[in-house]
């Protein structure tokens, strides 16, 4: 995959969360175009994914909003410009080319050439919370899978499914739809004998494990076990503890772990970037990094006096898009127009000019 | 009136304008509470006297608002906090007492102790703009008004309104009023014979001037004559240009300006705080000035990389609160804590905790 032609642009911001998609806004002002990576497969951070439903009092002259409602306010304020997403991949490189740009991959083999990177990654990517299990890992990918694999891998085998959420519950439930495709056993397995999931799902489960359908198991998985198969390892059974600590064996050709979703704060460590207690050192005027051509905008970058609060960040996109523009129109000074008066951001902006009266 | 008890507070904010609101709810997250003082009579600051009805386009998560809806929300979310305004009152001296406390006066006798002011002024107080003719300022107050006067005043006498929008207009309207206290005589005087007042208030005012009860008088006041009266000085008349340069001369006794409002830094400069040419310096770590205690934000305040956007404003509100409680609370250490989460904020919004499911 990583043999794709290069995206080419003005910039990439790499965080989807409500920073990074006012900082598409603020740049596309500046009339710069841009790319935005994430590794969650939707736009919102942890807007979405931490409190998407809970409420947000200190948006200014949003008394009260949802993380939800935040986002989609924000979509549609950036939409105008067009955004292209990358959603659901991470970013894996970033280096400096010799001509000056700047040249990212990721993790779905994107390669992307571009003037400036804005990086809005707030705590990190957020990344599935993996088995806390020595050796385990050599299977990810195989027999252990962090996001669902596709239907047919599993089909005729026996499944575990880790978790005790709506994501596992749905899971579950999905796979056992009548079809070719169907496990030959599917298995809920949790630490504990309360699952947080609509009663709807729960009572859907119930019927299933009445008829036999599928299984729910309490128990922490211990271990687990191995054969070699024509030189390759396969996972063929977890070992798990009960509520009783009675140990089961639990055959197992493939394992979905649906534990949620922590921050990492992933590749950025590595970029050769100036950091301070994990965050990254910007410089308040522009809020560049320590790297020519890149910003630190939100909860990932610190300064004197930073508080972590989207406000903050939302500042913080205006003054990276103008150090942004600097780069991207080395010979043009980029003044500072008003929304509520300019005729050329109104034509961006896709509203009309008002007629004085 | 500058006998009055002074107002004992921990924080005045300076200016009502969107900052200076945000600013109040930002200082009452933190459990300070705020007097506000603006020049003019309503909430708001420019995003209402100078386009309450325009859109604008950037404030985050609100695609789409007018000055005027932005302010309404401000207010909304500001008032749990219970901010006292004093509107229609500019701060006349601003000076730090031997305790280290502020004490302000404005043009109204208000005196205040202060521990913080933080200044959100904007381009400066907006004031009614002056009749530029030498020596007329010898009459305001008396002969010559900015504001409309009592209208008992203006009983049984020549009145002239200067002025050509909706205010001007709509002033001399409600001077053709029935009653007791109607004017001998009142004209509308303006530079050319364009008004920008509604089609309604035109009408009327057609209807009225062939009814010979008002008089619309086109041209330009190019100087004024004047008695002495038991000594005091009044005004009789305004001397005027018509669009043919024919001098007239008006009779007046009571001379109404309304040529809307314009923005002054005016006192602000007084007060020993550094500038840059009119702005004040400060800190971007708190936004304090070059005074302890004094904090400014908003487009009255410089650093390097500002833009003077709303947006940067509500930025610097949360920063100077921070500045702000440390003086406020010098024995506290004053935690971030977030308005989704925290019960304390619930509390102090008047919202409650959401229960975990």
């Amino acid at each position: 995959m990583s043999d794709q032609a290069p995206i080419e642009t003005d910039a990439v911001v790499i965080g989807a969360g409500p920073v990074g998609l006012f900082q598409v806004f603020q740049l596309g002002l500046l009339e710069i175009k841009a790319h935005v990576i994430d590794a969650l497969p939707y736009a919102g951070g942890q807007c979405i994914e931490l409190y998407p439903d809970k409420p947000i009092y200190d948006i200014p002259a949003l008394p009260f909003s949802t993380g939800r409602e935040l986002v989609a306010s924000l979509l549609k304020q950036a939409a105008p410009f067009e955004p292209v997403f990358h959603l659901g991949e991470e970013v894996t490189s970033l280096a400096t080319q010799g001509d000056g740009r700047l040249r990212l991959t990721t993790s779905r083999g994107k390669t992307f050439m571009t003037k400036v990177v804005v990086i809005a990654a707030g705590v990190g990517a957020f990344q599935p919370r993996r088995l806390k299990l020595e050796g385990i890992e050599a299977f990810e990918g195989r027999g252990l899978h962090y996001h669902a694999p596709d239907a047919e891998r599993l089909a005729g085998q026996d499944v575990v499914i880790v978790g005790g959420d709506t994501m596992a519950v749905q899971a579950a439930l999905d796979l056992t739809a009548d079809g070719p495709q169907r496990p030959r056993s599917i298995t809920l397995l949790h630490r504990r004998d309360v699952l947080q999931a609509p009663a709807s799902a729960l009572a859907e489960m119930q019927a299933l494990c009445e008829d036999q359908q599928m299984r729910f198991q309490v128990g922490q998985i211990t271990g687990f076990e191995e054969r070699s198969d024509a030189g390759e390892r396969r996972l063929t059974a977890v070992r798990i503890d009960d509520v009783d600590a009675q140990v089961h064996v639990l055959p197992v050709d493939q394992l979905l772990v649906f534990q949620g979703l922590s921050p990492k704060l992933g590749p950025v460590a590595d970029w050769g970037l100036a950091l301070e207690r994990k965050q990254l050192q910007v410089n308040t005027e522009d809020f560049a990094t320590s790297a020519p051509g890149i910003f630190a905008v939100g909860d990932i970058n610190t300064y004197p006096g930073k508080k972590k609060l989207i406000v903050c960040g939302f500042h913080e996109c205006v003054l990276a898009a103008f150090g942004a523009a600097a780069l991207v129109f080395p010979d043009r000074k980029t003044p500072l127009q008003y929304t509520t008066t300019s005729p050329r951001l109104h034509q961006l902006l896709g509203v009309a000019t008002p007629v004085r009266p």
